[in-house]
């Protein structure tokens, strides 16, 4: 297969290299910034460009990987090719590619880090096409990068992506919180920890609303009263506080 | 060591197996209903009571692990004793233990259900005792379940246990939001888990702070606007949407 990458960011770079190293040919990257195109075609063996003109026009799938709003500008310059043209975003419907024959989605559900190596294997490909055959040449592509392929329309994408925020974005911070919360006192996050990778495992073979612990869920008010009081201090802290308990009771009624 | 029990909950259970395996002797165990009270002693193959008169007055250590309000009703009973008295509660301080003259805390940080096998030996255990030989007790009992052990006063616990909170109890009640958008529009809440247990891993050894992600650290006005436009039927779900995201954005500046 001859892949053409638009982006050079996080998702561009794990795509690459997964796609590079399981033996497909990466023909060309773009980038806006000929430097960071350049630095992600070096890793892939590709040639660089940051001049869409100069597009390799006989690639069998052009995958775009940049901010989600940039997605729309490029679509100008993808007309009239053979390949497929899919975006690699969550949160942005088919329709955006608008006048492509062949398109489609071929979103990775995975959180990237630039710096760090990713195994792929089990990372959920969402795909949508507006063909059988182009839904082919991406189950081709998924197939070659993990064994989790799930087919999804833009809508379903679109909750996906929504609870993938509440699930992982959110849980992040509140890890963030919780870091902050015992910096202040001088304890170390190291102690919190082994509990979080148990919360993260836990739900790995239970449904996590019969897992749920803590306070809220016991309907202990007297140890939320005191925590309540412990940030004094944090108002912001102690509105997410009581807006989460509530929600917590509410679910659990 | 000879050890009594005094609950026979989820906590009792687990360092009740741990302390087991590792050979101390479990003298008794009791809880308020016999039938509890036999169910976890057949497993420490321990004599069961529910009658705190007959308590076994020379162990060498009393482990409270009732719910938090029950624990202040047990002290009458556990006053003159050689042994430690140690509870396991970490949102209640050393000094619910009145008039006992050899007293502790004895607090795994840790989840635990019933019926799951944990493996205790990376559960922090927070201890706090009246005494440097109380402490040497604590240390010995916590040196047989796990290598992780802190010295935590109770203005310390108080922080971690609300650290906890924010970090695991909360974070599982958006990991069940999750589950609960994708169920009610018939998606698999497998789709999530390969990012729920990556987003655990990476702080690991990383900073949450540094690998938060997501349209609110982003400022992507754009998609959150669009998914506060797909939660129009769930105000709650709004609510706790806009209260996190207004917090990375503040936490981000």
């Amino acid at each position: 297969m001859r892949i053409v990458f638009l982006g050079s960011g996080n998702v561009a770079t794990h795509l690459g290299i997964a796609l590079s190293t399981s033996g497909q040919q990466i023909t060309q990257v773009w980038s806006r910034s000929k430097a960071n195109a350049e630095h992600l075609a070096e890793r892939l063996h590709a040639p660089a460009i940051d001049d869409l003109s100069s597009l390799d026009r006989n690639a069998d799938l052009y995958l775009i990987a940049v901010k989600d709003d940039v997605i729309q500008d490029l679509v100008p310059f993808l007309q009239h090719l053979h390949g497929v043209v899919a975006h690699t975003s969550g949160a942005t419907a088919i329709d955006v590619l608008q006048g492509i024959e062949n398109k489609g989605v071929f979103y990775p559900l995975q959180t990237f880090s630039k710096q760090k190596a990713l195994d792929l294997s089990d990372t959920p490909m969402c795909l949508e096409a507006n063909s059988t055959a182009a839904m082919q040449v991406l189950e081709a592509a998924a197939k070659l990068i993990s064994t989790a392929r799930y087919t999804l329309d833009s809508e379903q994408r679109k909750v996906l992506h929504l609870a993938a925020v509440f699930a992982c974005n959110f849980s992040n911070h509140l890890y963030h919180l919780g870091h902050s919360l015992l910096q202040a006192r001088g304890l170390d996050f190291e102690i919190l920890k082994p509990l979080i990778a148990e919360t993260a495992r836990k739900i790995e073979d239970a449904v996590p609303f019969d897992v749920q612990t803590g306070p809220a869920v016991r309907g202990d008010q007297e140890t939320m009263v005191k925590h309540l009081r412990l940030l004094d201090d944090r108002p912001d802290l102690q509105e997410i506080y009581k807006t989460l308990s509530e929600s917590i009771k509410k679910t659990h009624l």
